[in-house]
């Protein structure tokens, strides 16, 4: 498996552009992304649990669920359709009806996506309007993946992208994807926005069965700010251009396509993470010597979303008490006089606690590490084999002048 | 049941002082108190449910199950000695029997407490010597009360203290008390601080009923950052000197003192909501209609803690979808598209959604009830006849300020 250049372009067929038409309050911003496969896709797709769903993630689950195939994906930024209605519902079949004509495909082959502010209606001449511009820009390149990733940005300071190579079957087999992170990120069944495009051949009861079990340990362990969101929406399209031989079962070929899947996810959680509203540093969170891995993924998300914690890691603070009191209020059971921890960075790797007690570390090395683009706490509970990783971001003064505000 | 002025010397026969010790970094700054009763007192307590408990919660649990009688408390904020392993708790001991000596009471008979930095170990000689001071400073005025309930402050910006009296029995009795709050705030059983005083005549079996029935309600609903502290402690000093019937059952007497000390309690617990590090506001979060009354709590907790809706309120922003994502996301279940929700404040009250819809409010008018000191959101889910009440506060700039360089 390499990487490789690109994101939802990459693989074989899928085509990709984005567009300023005018959701957002400033004009010149893109605001809508389309996704296209010139091939009929498997598709498989993981949605937000809050009770709350937006309009686009009651529409996408029908067609997951229910229509044969699909073939484009159409995104808008800005406004999130969540909470309006039988309106909002209404408008996600008009811009998928409208996408279909532009495209000459189905228009239950469409599936779509919003992310903003919630509670507002879609302005749906300029969604339909912007559909028809889009068709015809659509285009293969690099740039036209990154277009895309570009438009369904909202408080995000990059575009996150990435893709993979692996041969499969002696195809080469490309997994490429785009996701949208920033706010409101505590993903519960996957992220805010995330789409996935590969030429791999795969019936689609596979498919789903590798984006169930990868979600688990990529997007699901991501927090930016403990407010899973009611737009959390991953879909993954696969178009068979590749030409392997169709994965239908859990053999190699099915666990090379997973682990090229879970590189993309991987990567795109972590920059997700990492580009948290106002974030200025990744903060990993590694829970090790679990006795089992959900013990290790209660603590470790208890820790990577606690304010307190975040707040110290804003201030390169090894402020290591508010890590051992976060583990405690976890939920999970373990011996509070036996924690292990260490913070780890480019700078150097810190033994910080043992036995639960200060082990008389220099803190200026410490604020050093702490100091650093990419930070780890390293978590050792000693009971067992068992561990997990978390992602998130410290919690800075930005964040609560982006949300102060947001609509403003 | 009227309210008095006062808090933990109003009761009959409890004197109180705050001194300067130097445990604290600004030297002039209070961070001791002792509260003493003139004769021995009935004891209730409630803790932290947090794994890692500070050596004075584990201490005073066990003081509050076996001792015959306790007659001090002595406290210090600065350093919350958790995570301080056998030598933490060691100095508990040395510091109730340096009480002890100086009282001239039995060491089981004293209540320590300590709030601060985790992980640090106390400077026991200031602490044992700090007691010896405080012992003949100890006065039944407000005024000594008001010097106990300073002394324990860390980043609250003001003291919280309240007394109420009630008549039982023909009796006048009182129950005062004090806490501190503000950061690493969200209980689960009980506050960061709480002690309250009362010379109600009641058994050690009933007065325990009562605190728990009443927590709940009060200290339990409260939440500034959702981090669970390793020091919450709550105690109830009961010596009897009003001279009423011991109350020994579920009779009126009972349910006449339950009620002060429910006043007393939420009054507490409010101040505490609304002096959360860095809030400009008390947020109150009333969810009625509920089936239940833990489904009413589980969606008021989870949006009176969610970020994003503690930055809206911090920005006067009406931006009512991010406490329907929260209430989605709590894990309760509800009719998505049946939620009332209100927005009130001295300024007025405003019917903000009807039916998960936008009302088409005035945005202007609900800035203006949105920037007052004290707002209630107020969410009908139409189920039912339960409702339950939760107190926060917004989320500022000042958190972060506070919580980046809390140590430094």
């Amino acid at each position: 498996m390499k990487q490789i250049n690109g994101g939802v372009t990459a693989a074989a067929g899928f085509s990709a552009t984005g567009l300023a038409v005018g959701i957002k309050k400033k004009s010149e911003k893109k605001d809508m992304a389309l996704v296209y496969s010139k091939v009929p896709c498997k598709v498989a797709g993981t949605f937000t649990k809050n009770v709350v769903k937006a309009a686009c993630v009651k529409y996408d689950m029908d067609v997951v669920e229910n229509s044969p195939f699909v073939q484009a994906v159409v995104v808008n930024s800005g406004i999130a359709n969540a909470c309006t209605g039988a309106l909002g519902y209404e408008y996600c079949g008009l811009t998928a009806k409208a996408t279909g004509e532009a495209l000459n495909i189905p228009e239950s082959a469409v599936l779509v996506g919003s992310t903003g502010v919630i509670g507002a209606q879609l302005p749906i001449d300029k969604i339909t309007e912007g559909v028809k511009l889009m068709a015809p820009l659509l285009g293969e390149t690099v740039e036209d993946g990154t277009l895309a990733a570009e438009a369904i940005m909202t408080t995000d300071t990059i575009s996150k992208e990435i893709a993979f190579e692996v041969e499969i079957g002696g195809k080469t087999v490309t997994v490429g994807g785009m996701c949208k992170g920033s706010g409101m990120i505590h993903p519960n069944m996957c992220t805010m926005l995330a789409f996935i495009t590969t030429d791999v051949n795969i019936s689609k009861e596979m498919l789903t069965k590798a984006v169930k079990a990868n979600v688990e340990d990529t997007f699901n362990m991501v927090s930016v700010d403990r407010d899973t969101s009611t737009n959390d929406t991953m879909l993954v399209l696969a178009n068979g251009l590749a030409g392997n031989e169709e994965i239908t079962e859990e053999n190699e070929d099915f666990k090379k396509f997973s682990d090229a899947l879970l590189a993309v996810n991987t990567y795109l959680a972590k920059k997700m993470a990492g580009d948290g509203e106002g974030a200025t540093a990744l903060f990993e969170v590694v829970v090790e010597g679990a006795e089992t891995k959900a013990q290790a993924v209660t603590i470790a998300k208890s820790v990577v979303t606690s304010n307190l914690v975040k707040t110290a890691i804003a201030g390169h603070d090894a402020n290591w008490g508010r890590i051992l009191c976060a583990m405690g209020y976890s939920g999970a059971q373990f011996d509070p006089e036996k924690v292990d921890l260490y913070f780890k960075s480019s700078a150097g790797e810190l033994k910080i606690v043992e036995d639960s007690v200060s082990t008389g570390y220099s803190e200026e090395k410490a604020t050093e590490i702490l100091s650093q683009p990419e930070i780890t706490a390293l978590i050792d509970i000693k009971m067992g084999d068992a561990k997990a990783t978390a992602w998130g971001c410290d919690l800075t003064h930005e964040y609560i002048s982006i949300n102060a505000d947001y609509r403003s």
